[in-house]
């Protein structure tokens, strides 16, 4: 059966494979809408990669609607380039997408996809969680039509600072509006996605793969690896890893925990505080996934380029 | 000619005696929209009534739409039962209001206007700035678009704490958002509304005026009046102020401040922190009224009343 | 009846008016002790100006000892200059003071002074509250013993800020401990000390009084005048308050009431929170100076410098 | 060549342990001082408890001074009885000491000490930094006489809340003071101390030495190990730590971090924020013991007890 999901993306290149894994042959989730929010470069320069990769998979029904551009109360972050300047630096793709936008706003479709369903919509966020926050507060009646949030952020250190993660730390008034907000979430953290590590062994499995997903797919981890370099993590598929358990949830190991947001504090903010042993004493508010299976991780991901 | 004007409001007696003025015969100011918050009690019956305000009035044409339910990051706050538990108790007014809302958000509503005027068009908030701060976040770009601001909130005082005034307090985080948003502010803070007072004699010259606009009026000030009984500042007309200056500015005087909302404090949340000295150094973002003419202010009122 | 006071300070030209106020031939009042706290400038130059005057009024038996150079938990404020480089520019007095310090420090003398009485002691802080939260927190046996805190500091808006006091602002989490403490306080803060304003005909009074305290004093205040030139307030007498009521308390008028200190606010940090209507429902921990009575306040100090 | 230290204490069972670990036969520790603090129990308790430790251990002519009976600026702890009711249960030691605490009160032994030496004494805190925090301010100028500090406390997760350790937890204002000081500083957190675990095989080895102090100690294991059953970390000796590490630093690996101490979140305070990689690109202030040899720390606390 189906598995319906929305996307909503700071692509980027490790959302950039996000997207292609969910649309893969392996995969058997339908992606009802792709939304995009601000996170290392603008919301823009989000968009039109989004665009361009779904010309690139052939997604070509799919409505693309454009989000937030700035953090709910934080200062907007400076870039940091991870990406490069168009956010999507090192690939060969085409520099002006065919596929459209739709004229509705990211929160929007969120809202009018959610409460058209049937509770059967797992939200995927793999940015800063602006616009699903912003959602919430606008129509509140979503939370209870949200199957699962499955995202990508947090963690029990961080890549942002020492403690915080990137797309929890680029709004952490949303994340805690989202992790407070009652609805099922599941945390695709550093813990985990770090697990997710390309390294060399992989890169050449994938070369010998002759599509253009899959050569795409090649450029953007050299690309992402370069910029890494000399980082103690080496080049992780972070965004990949909710699309991946979605697929495939036997893949990954989850923990019951209460986590909270950290937005008051001086060298902690943007913190995710994962409480593994029910020491708050407050209701347990998601699930952590802890670990990966490497192998059947990867071999999930070249089967999905192997598809195109 | 005519002024334009959206109201955002949680009526509330004084945002129904607002709406009674702004809508008389005494005013040129033409209402685009109103549109309703949550403040003293929940959204849904601030629209009831101002629904039964428009049906009092006649306002058969004026989109009136549904806002946000909570504020934005803060937990709402319990209700103070100032204005009873309908939010408008002690009127005469039929139950259930003949108008209905509009489909439309009213985040939405005030985007649409926005982006449609010719950069005409005054906001009028007297509740929390929750739909605006949402507005503002959602569409970047009608900050541009706005004339003015022309609120009721804050003070160098308070009545909620010792500091803090009920709108701003409600929601400050919002108010952060449009406070240092850019858009030109005018502040109707305590210090002028509390020179608003509906005294005894006041009364009586209201209670003469024989139309339903006023009797109810009347029995409007009477209930609240009531409610603060005991408590140092009477009642208020608070609201009606932004309405006032609009229709005559020659009523009040202003001063150009910087003026900050307080969102960290432990004793000081949602304080209006006003700069009149410019020992910030900060660009100033505000005007603040500091007084009213008492009797042109009530002359200019009664007129209002008179004119139904 | 004589009553015993330590007087803590960071002189400081309005510190040394207290002093020399507390001296003269009008007070009852007996100095236990002088202590010193970083203030406008460092502890050293205070205490160095704190020995000065009693050198010129005669204080010779009066341990004077030196206490705290920084604030307890926030950085030290860069100097204002208000007082000039030294701490207390103008004056014709000696540059080096014959008087020396005790051995002690600032802390240990307030503790020994106290645990050795009969609770008879008031305790006067006319600058930062650093020596009297550290008192308190070495040992906390000293609360019961301390007769009242008759202080300089606060005020329902400020001078270092627009809503807070320098004395308060320049160690606020000091200032929290000794609200807190439960030790009977009262505060002589902005809203009262401006009304002991130095006007040109006061001056004038003063300038005939041929004697070197009044001499002194009326360098003092031209000088003070001048740094505050243009600012709204003129040069207040601020210290002298609390000097003054201990002397004559029926010249002031107090209100009991519930002060806060914000120690957390990003605007209002160092706020002297004051509920004045039991809005907090926390008990009442301090009484409040609302006003003075200008012409008998003048004369006193008049009276203080004639007895020279 | 001897080492000279001040041991600042709470026992506390792991207290007592390191003080003995510091006055056995393998320890060429010369203990200057035992300063007190309030931990779990408050100061009077610990304090008897260090005398009886003296008494055990025969450390006459150690002078243990009494210090803090509560945090600098949060309110204290409610105990957690993991030492039970006397901070020291379980234990069969007379229940009053025959030694004597000195006069002087904590903050001044460490003060007079400090600024009386060649900068050869290492502070070794091992419960909350209240006594150092409140030394550093009364007399700045013991950071430069500081040989090291040497502290038990903190760690990359907590275990008074998910993410803070005990003692920086009670009073972490004052952690934060020490932390910034300037002082050298090398932190025995969490993540070692649960590497000094007292296992089943290890308590066996311990019971078969026949002296007080070992039987003592043999006790005290026992009943902490019971306190903290079902627990995740077993009975970790976290006091011995700094002081096994100043007998024989070979035992430890540690890393140079920045270490800032949270003291603003909503659910981070009193977190100890290690900074491995130079992320905030502030000064490196600490060393961090990152492992320890078990069986040789094991090897030397076995030696210890035979010792006596």
């Amino acid at each position: 059966m189906e598995k319906k999901i929305i996307i909503d993306c700071d692509p980027g290149h490790d959302d950039a494979m996000a997207i292609i894994l969910a649309a893969s042959g392996v995969s058997h989730l339908q992606i009802e809408a792709i939304t995009t929010v601000a996170g290392n470069v603008g919301v823009e320069k989000n968009t039109r990669n989004a665009l361009k990769i779904c010309d690139l998979v052939g997604l070509r029904d799919v409505p693309v609607a454009m989000g937030a551009d700035r953090p709910l109360i934080r200062e907007p972050l400076e870039a940091a380039h991870v990406h490069g300047k168009s956010g999507l630096d090192g690939t060969g793709l085409p520099e002006k997408p065919v596929k459209r936008t739709v004229d509705t706003h990211a929160v929007d479709i969120l809202i009018d996809k959610l409460m058209a369903s049937d509770g059967d919509i797992t939200l995927v966020p793999i940015g800063p969680l602006t616009n699903i926050a912003m959602a919430i507060r606008k129509e509140p009646l979503i939370v209870s039509k949200i199957n699962e949030i499955t995202l990508m952020g947090g963690g029990t250190y961080g890549n942002r600072t020492s403690v915080a993660e990137f797309n929890i730390y680029a709004d952490a008034e949303a994340a805690r509006i989202v992790f407070e907000s009652g609805a099922p979430i599941t945390i695709f953290g550093l813990d985990v996605t770090h697990q997710a590590l390309a390294s060399s062994d992989k890169l050449e499995e994938l070369t010998v793969i002759d599509n253009l997903a899959a050569t795409t797919v090649a450029d953007m981890i050299t690309f992402y690896s370069n910029a890494y370099k000399g980082n103690f993590a080496g080049a992780a598929l972070h965004d990949p890893c909710p699309i991946a358990y979605l697929i495939d949830p036997s893949i990954f190991e989850l923990r019951q925990v209460r986590a909270d947001i950290e937005t008051k504090g001086e060298f902690t903010y943007g913190m995710t505080v994962v409480d593994f042993k029910g020491a708050t004493g407050k209701t347990l508010n998601a699930r952590f996934a802890t670990w990966l299976d490497q192998d059947r991780f990867w071999q999930l991901f070249l089967d999905a380029l192997r598809s195109y």
